[in-house]
């Protein structure tokens, strides 16, 4: 299939929604934690993650106008901090479940079946069944006027990681520590590992590591 | 492990590279094709790609200040057009290949032995063995001073997609199409689904689709 701007400018737009969504790649699945003044923790599926520079180590995350965004969007601005946790296969459908409209003031970790976990430091809470996970702190925002979408800049101020995926150069083992990845709007997946590659210059060939 | 914010800041370069590189999860991959308008062509991986939205069908890419993101950014700006190809087991370690620092004025496609091929409208090359692969036209530029990187902002304009891969919901089976993913700096996979979910609701349990 070839779809010029025409054709996509024609499409339906739940159509268009599942090829837009499925047309960048693999992406990278986390649940946000965030927590109200009020005390109400809020999770939300997010699979917009890009890592922006690892010194000083930033990362962002894109967050859409309407619900349940908002709330994570709203708890962010007034708290300053967000968790980021990944999803493993045994609860990626709760993962899922976080993606629906809750309500201001429903506590997803308590509608989906999920584990609130506070660590040292951090107000929000993490995701007490994810294996990786890591919180950070606001320090931009960015309005993209084009779609009315913001961007979320965040400094990552704690880390956590299983020992056992710990590799000796800092590399995590997102394999071993069963990270799922998703495609398009509603797709999970595992993964299975091809090679690690050496550094590449432009004299030599790659060779696996 | 647990890494606060001053094992963050202490850590050696290099092996906070690996670490803050991993830590987001799988990634998008793409190889980016430009074009000089010299006629050179250039082509650089990335794995910074994110969905942006569908409705208006828009993506984001970070751009680095160095080498060989500085002759993609540059190339993007002086003709408004770029091609974002996704990577197929076959030819992952000739993608890697491309991430090395070739010189202003190398043809990128030639060195590591790929094959540009053009279509209809669009100026840049496209990877001939890629099996997914679309173009964007610049739309907005934003410069990140937080540490010197750049978002580029496109409108996806072309998207070819082999029919087999087609569902009729306008998802893309990704892997069918052999679609890698990629971890940390070097790390190379393909996937295993897990499921389709149904359209989450906060009154019903999500079922596989």
């Amino acid at each position: 299939m070839i779809y010029n701007l025409h054709d996509i400018l024609a499409l339906e737009k739940n159509y268009r929604a599942n090829l837009i969504n499925s047309l960048g790649g693999f992406k990278s699945l986390v649940l946000i934690g965030t927590k109200h003044t009020d005390g109400t923790p809020n999770l939300a599926t997010f699979s917009s993650l890009f890592h922006l520079g690892a010194n000083p180590a930033l990362c962002g995350i894109i967050i859409r106008p309407s619900n349940p965004n908002r709330n994570t969007l709203d708890n962010i601005l007034t708290t300053q901090q967000y968790t980021l946790n990944h999803v493993n296969p045994t609860f990626f459908k709760k993962a899922h479940q976080c993606s629906a409209k809750y309500a201001a003031g429903v506590n997803e970790f308590e509608s989906v079946g999920l584990t609130e976990e506070y660590l040292e430091g951090i107000f929000p809470p993490f995701v007490k069944e994810s294996n990786i996970k890591f919180a950070c702190e606001l320090v931009q925002k960015i309005d993209i006027t084009l779609n009315d979408t913001t961007l979320m800049i965040g400094k990552i101020v704690k880390v956590i990681v299983p020992d056992e995926c710990c590799n000796l150069d800092g590399f995590i083992d997102l394999e071993k520590a069963q990270t799922v990845t998703c495609s398009g709007l509603d797709s999970y997946h595992t993964t299975h590992k091809l090679a690690r590659l050496s550094y590449a210059k432009v004299d030599r060939e790659v060779r696996e590591i």
